[in-house]
């Protein structure tokens, strides 16, 4: 069934052909266009609850993917891969390279906003996920067109491991593992700007210490921290 | 295409008949065996890349059924039901009733391990979600089962919300949202035991203080901290 707006129906449709959907009788039109709809246009009606769902599809596929093409490799290594390819930054690139910002019915404000840019596509590119799960409760209008970009995605990751967001990589191990979360403890061992070693961070699990870090930034002590973790981790599992 | 040792082939079929499963010719037979093999039986083929799918699963099935029953749900309710859905406890629950310890390959003393027993169940519980996922490719294996089980849970989590683990509502919450962690940051204002105000613990998000919390230890107090900072944005989302 088509939607009562005839200009935003043949939207969607050209939408739909640029992810060379062959079965667009299947499409819910109304799901696809409540997950291009921003909350600035609508409170109850938006592409938020759409989002949630796209959340687990996107993981769901990533991790199909690399069991499909990675058969010998690590599940430390699957979660540090997938961290990447469900990020905002890859997501928004995906949604970038289907043009899914024309789509976007959004407030004029919001959408000037451009530091709020690469998470507002992310999230519409999730929420369009869920929209095409939920019109037929599988994968079908999705593996088609996303494997791929995900497959090409993960073997440039192996290759260029730099990539890694090492916080992240160890987040999504340790929930992996042991579903709980690495704990960072920060010091600040000197207070001169720049310097390298003014910050100090710990990465804890349980009452474990899993590796610690030094940099001029928090962020960057502890991206530091869980990079050690990170590795002290997955050596242990390949003994 | 049956496994090659018949007194385990019959054991997964008993299996398959307690989840009430009538296609088991779609059953790929070799993943079910390995998401019932623990680590301590084999390095190499066991149930963790399984595992890692099935988290994956887990979630979208949640999501769905969250989608299907509560079309009026707040994300952040979403968000808030569905750690529980997907926490260790509830899955060992589930993996209990089906007897699913009966049929888990693992070395003996790994086995009467009793305090590593619920997140064993629960991860075998995934790693079986991963391989029916895997037989088909959809969810169809899956969903006709789990399905009754997390709809009657989502109701009684409504109507208890005592129930819920704020700690991991806020993480699900903040995830879903901002795709980062909330930040804890614990400080002990008194050394004296069981004083219910020894730790007082705030969450913060980015920049954003969320809540504070006391407690007599520092889980405590994390806990407290997070149930404010819950209900804070949840209040926010709902004008």
């Amino acid at each position: 069934m088509t939607i009562a707006y005839p200009r935003r129906q043949r939207q969607l449709e050209s939408l739909v052909r640029k992810l060379g959907l062959p079965e667009v009788t299947q499409i819910k039109w109304q799901l696809l266009d409540l997950a291009l709809t921003h909350p600035t246009v609508s409170e109850s009606a938006n592409y938020e609850q759409l989002e949630f769902v796209g959340d687990a599809v996107v993981r769901l596929v990533a991790a199909n993917v690399l069991w499909d093409n990675y058969p010998d490799c690590s599940v430390g290594d699957f979660a540090a891969i997938r961290s990447v390819l469900v990020s905002d930054r890859v997501l928004a690139q995906l949604a970038q390279e289907y043009g899914l910002e024309l789509y976007l019915l959004i407030s004029s404000s919001a959408g000037a906003d451009k530091a709020g840019q690469e998470s507002r596509l992310a999230d519409a590119f999730e929420a369009v996920l869920g929209a095409l799960y939920l019109s037929t409760h599988n994968l079908e209008l999705i593996r088609p067109w996303l494997d791929p970009h995900f497959k090409q995605l993960a073997a440039e990751i192996r290759l260029d491991p730099a990539r890694l967001n090492y916080k992240a990589a160890l987040q999504e191990w340790t929930q992996a593992h042991f579903k709980v979360l690495p704990e960072y403890r920060v010091v600040e061992s000197s207070q001169v700007p720049h310097n390298q070693e003014r910050f100090i961070a710990e990465v804890w699990l349980h009452d474990q210490k899993l590796g610690q870090g030094k940099g001029r930034s928090i962020k960057a002590a502890e991206q530091a921290a869980a990079k050690v973790a990170f590795f002290a981790l997955n050596s242990q599992e390949k003994p």
